[in-house]
């Protein structure tokens, strides 16, 4: 298991003030943007020089985004580590007792295999497993 | 201006709790740890292959870490970009009227110049620059 952090995800209100922002504060530029209909948000992966910052604005208040604004505000919402196989990874830690949001990779932005970790497990923090694989 | 993540600060409540869960779940190997009196932390630097996590625990209820639990309880407390000159981005930001937590560069974990901007700044993120070179 050789991971390294592929991006951090903040949830925002706005998806275009949080883009410019990002864009005058750190030199951010959008590489992609994308509604992701089954996870109920509209996201843009900016590169920061070598690395990603994933913006994500909810389609709806009843939606993990939207239900995360409403608790905690605008803010740092998870973190995804590179990983070579996202499937092996969740099976090591389903088989450990670890609880798992996904016990199955899914397609998240770019087409890329996706899977998280339970926020239970890490104290506090939603992980979430990608792969450079299609999914 | 050419940055990339350098680590993500977690805030946790019992560090070698927390040193242990990392190391189970995402085969994290302690690089670094030392309390920075003046932050009022007692901080552990966690490799992830190629990427850094920080694990910070407040050494009182009464610091910036403290307050952050218990205002939000454990998880990502901050994300920090690497940058080639920290007084510069900070002197950046200043001139745009960009509120700021450090108008000049201090000294954080190894040695290392560090600079926060204010989470108003960014939308609700705690961002720090950090540069390689020794404070």
């Amino acid at each position: 298991m050789l991971l390294s952090i592929h991006h951090i995800g903040i949830a925002v209100d706005d998806l275009d003030a949080a883009i410019e922002r990002y864009s005058v504060l750190f030199g951010a530029v959008v590489e992609h943007r994308e509604a992701v209909v089954e996870q109920g948000v509209e996201a843009a992966s900016l590169r920061l020089g070598a690395s990603r910052v994933e913006l994500l604005a909810p389609t709806g208040p009843d939606t993990p985004v939207g239900k995360f604004l409403a608790r905690r505000g605008p803010g740092m919402h998870h973190v995804a580590f590179q990983v070579a196989d996202v499937a092996a990874e969740l099976e090591r830690l389903r088989a450990d007792g670890v609880p798992l949001i996904d016990e199955q990779p899914r397609r998240g932005m770019f087409g890329l295999q996706v899977g998280f970790v339970h926020p239970e497990a890490t104290g506090g923090v939603l992980a979430e497993f990608v792969s450079d694989d299609l999914a």
